[in-house]
């Protein structure tokens, strides 16, 4: 089997998932027509980055990330960094011809990000962002369903994105609630909820926005208190360009969520609903057949719903978040055979950024906001 | 035992919903200190109104409502009559030295609220609006929790009421898609939301809001289409008067929703959700105790939680919701007999109607709208 | 309209429950066609008949029982005294011509079961045990599922019924700890399940019981220690007439559950499962459609489940526990006016409690054990 | 890093999870001794063992069994070929000086249980079968909970295992209605909760029986009717060794359950109910604090729930199956390394072969059967 050479930049919690789906990829799935090959690894401490090689699998590793980008036997990039690195190293990484897998939101600025789409638009190269939701089978089922006219004509969407990391009132002010970090709940949560809307549902028009601090200001290390710059809260009303309607929700100190996305997508002929703190779970009402016996039905995924099946042969069994990661380096495999693939690459994660943008702008000027377009 | 004289126009769902209340509360509640005794119906079919005046227990009955106005043996008149009628049958009532139990929402105007709530300042009677969610000990436990601290100070609240009746596309046109109904989702849904935030959390300030049609146009009964006049949807971002933020969501054409009030208040010590489809639960998640350990607790409402112990003696076995109207009306007694009691009387709701209008507003100005005082 | 007189013996908790149901029935249904008058109240203690004359509605009181079974005006009985007192007061009332309602289990010996099953078969007067678990609209939707064959041919039976009253270790020693109680979780919890086999699937053959003693000794008053003569815990094995196979879980020790009737009924083509907890849900795994859609459906009941309308026009807003003794009353009165009727008579009653002997002779003997018939 | 060299013989369902956890293993936990080397991979056909050593990242394979054991790069041996075969592998390969990691259950007999049983007491070597859902951080943290008295004394455990793959009367006879395979659902099933229950909570001593059938016959390929052999539904009462009494509920033709595993573990001061299907999730109710407040608490497995934290670094993810069996793999190079782990071995194994085989025994002669000891 043909190899493919895999550098990995980064090995945080997203930097571990790149090497975990690395190595899974190839058993889980089988048909890979070139076998991932873990060949170099980055991180800013060498020793560290020495110990990450072993624990991964990797073949060579350094304290430079540009040794991966030049490494003439890297074909693909993993990159994992904190944000603000994402565009250097990403434009580094296409401008030496290599493909390009960047954890997602693409940049912290919209010039990064414009700075970016120019670098993929120029180059040849494969991009994708780790928008991993988007490929849990619940979700690829869910849009099947819509699909499949289940639900019929859908009017109205509701996305609600919670999770509890910002909601101790006394923790010490630290950097998500700089200025720095972007706007809070915001970026940080909201890209999510738009990769599912843009990728199953089509594109954001118009926004208005409210963003909240449940905090106004929390203790620093030297005891003084410091105001909050962002907003652990923000709360969209948005139409699709096709009219629909639509809510975002998003909390960061929504003490108890831990990873809730849950999202309402309203049809014309029913509705389905899902939650990722249930990933393995999708709900469905349909008003078909005597009312007397409708009611929301709670499918589990299976192997039905593709690509369950590459994991396990029984239902019900449950997928694990890092299975999504996977499936996920599974689309990029595809895309770089020049098979069709479902990935966000940087032209569609572009349009998810300005969608965020245009609602910070709606927050600062108080009213409804056209996105526009790239 | 002394008696209090009731009076009641209207015998449709609400009617019989206050006839079985009347009837109710003397047995379940046994401290009632005038027992009541049912007088008067008024229904516009007089044959209608003498059967159902033997069916509910009434000794007199008319088909004309100013009979029951004028009957010195009435004390207190329920009123459940279409909205468009409240006005005159509560001002009448109230003018006539009778306290006025009338169902929600008040008016179909600002001017007829306006109008009632002067009536009602002018009188020094008793008046109640029929907003019984606020009576279920789940709810009723929710605010003890929240005045216990148990989830700290409050910083976010969510709140989504769906039901389906208008959810079928091809259901034909009717009343409640025509302007004169009023807004849709707005009125026909948000009082509920607002009545729980007006006695709970305190007064809406300012709102945005966004109406939506689900199906721009519906069919008539002469095969034409007609242009929808209301909006099934309505989703509103709003901040309190002391600051905290919050989202409204309205969905009347929801399929599969059947009674969802579904309610999240996030603080900073904990989150509280309720579900009105699962009236009888409360789930609580307060950041106490080691980490490992905590979660969202699911209390089953029971004796402790009062005054569930006037209907069951044993916890989990679940009151319903014609159970809430029987507390109205014992609440209703109290107020009555000059003790404090947990009712919406008509100065609270004038100011939900208010809220309910600045909504509007926003909605046609497309912007952020305050609310105002009365 | 005509009326039928009732007379009450018992105001405790199920006395309440008869009481409000009385003066419910009418007002709830419209169409009964004699009207409940509530005559005659008797408690043990004269006073306190007064005051719950008083607060039920009842016109005459009495501190004998036998005043109420004597009482001309009085048509029909609800017996709602300690278990052990109704075999003699059941077979007065039957005897004197009355028509009987008592609550449930009939008696606390097979020689009175018997005794009360002679004095039924011998009077032409209506008798009906206060099993009111099968009147939950939800339940008798289940039934109708089953027989429309929606779940194919049942093949397998599984109740649970837990409480935790008993599951304090803490609490003193109580008359439940009594041997003259009964058995335990087996005779107190038992029948309810088999009053739901028993209507809807046919009759327990041979059955196999495990008793168990969570907490084989309790504190008394005196402050020693008192061995525990009952079992708070019961597992039985059961097989229908027609080779069904079941297991009945029965635990008046299990902390958290409040009213915990969990059933699951599997069939060729389905699976059905309910839980008294959330009376106003049933659950349906039908096998049709495409695998990747199929899925457990809660169904909220409705107007479409009778007699649900009767209470509420709207579907999902839930009944509760005293609505269904309501609808237990509205039976009652159709068998009494000659009308096809879903109520457990004496009859039925008693094969019930020859079930429960069975099984606690199972557990004397440790085997299987054969029923036998009446 | 030192290797540890895998031989894996069989590449089905099992074969596949256990070549996934030997990949993934190192990279998830970093901190192993001595990384897995994929040496030796074999298959009946081996055409097929070769392109699953392909896709595995085995280096070797072979059409010949014997290969692997007796291959002096291979230290460890996985056997996931049918049960049938587990004996004869099994002692070869610890004759051979190898550890063995066999699935589960053991044997299909108790004889070759027995030899198995022999010949790891007579090898230095370690054992381990695959009963990888006690691996659950969900069913680890369910257990530490209960050694810390969360719940007080356990006094009583039910457990439901269900799926449905028996569960259509249409499909044709196969091998798993064939006496051959076994007693059916008993031993198909029984030995996971008995996995559970034996390294949780103690051994077990006393059972009785009944084992079903829901389609005594079924249609075979020839068109004719052929008597199905084994019972899909099995219930047995038990008591463990302290006396603690419980229920297994095994169903294999329950449809619409896909891989629930339902644990309910009653104490003296709480309860713990956990279902796999829901396998992130475990619920507890504390019988503390005020009444008002207490309620089943479901809690989500995250960081804190060891090694939840070696796959995901935010709470509330979610694990998948396939984790499991990492961590499985984590615990039985521990347990090579001389380290304490947590699986369970032939010894432990060979009980729960008993136990089954104890069960069968009761239904046979109809009554309470013991369990004995090895």
């Amino acid at each position: 089997m043909q190899s493919i050479g895999v550098g990995l930049i980064g090995t945080g919690y997203m930097g571990k998932c790149h090497a975990l789906a690395w190595n899974a990829v190839a058993p889980t799935f089988g048909d890979v027509t070139r076998r991932p090959r873990l060949v170099h690894l980055a991180e800013v401490n060498a020793d560290l980055a020495a110990q990450k090689a072993g624990e991964f699998g990797f073949e060579k590793s350094t304290g430079h990330w540009r040794d991966v980008v030049a490494d003439p036997e890297v074909d693909i990039v993993s990159i994992t960094t904190p944000n603000a690195f994402h565009a250097e190293m990403a434009i580094a990484a296409m401008d030496a011809g290599k493909h390009v897998w960047c954890e997602k939101p693409m940049a912290t600025s919209m010039a990064d990000a414009d700075a970016m789409l120019a670098a993929a638009r120029r180059s040849e190269r494969v991009t994708a962002l780790g928008y991993n939701y988007i490929q849990n089978p619940a979700m690829r089922h869910m849009k099947a369903l819509v699909d499949q006219g289940a639900i019929g004509a859908v009017n109205h969407i509701r996305i609600e994105m919670d999770e509890d990391f910002m909601a101790d009132a006394k923790a010490p002010f630290g950097w998500k609630s700089e200025a720095g970090s972007g706007h809070g709940a915001l970026d940080d949560f909201g890209v999510h909820p738009l990769s599912l809307l843009t990728v199953f549902f089509g594109r954001v028009a118009r926004v208005v926005a409210d963003l909240a601090k449940p905090y106004p200001s929390r203790q620093t290390a030297d005891g003084t208190s410091r105001a909050v710059e962002t907003a652990d809260i923000a709360n969209i009303l948005f139409r699709l360009e096709d009219g629909v309607s639509g809510v975002l929700q998003l909390n960061r100190s929504a003490w108890g969520r831990k990873g809730r996305i849950a999202v309402q997508i309203f049809g014309s002929e029913g509705t389905i609903a899902f939650d990722q703190e249930r990933m393995n779970e999708l709900q469905i009402f349909e008003a078909r057949g005597p009312v007397a016996n409708q009611g929301f039905r709670t499918i589990l995924t299976g192997p039905v719903h593709p690509p369950y099946a590459r994991f396990v042969a029984a239902p019900g069994h449950g997928l694990g978040f890092n299975d999504l990661k996977v499936i996920e380096a599974r689309e990029i495999l595809k895309r770089v055979a020049g098979e069709p693939a479902h990935i966000i690459d940087f032209e569609t994660g572009h349009s998810i950024e300005r969608t965020v943008a245009a609602m910070a702008r709606s927050f600062e000027t108080g009213g409804w906001t056209d996105v526009g377009s790239s």
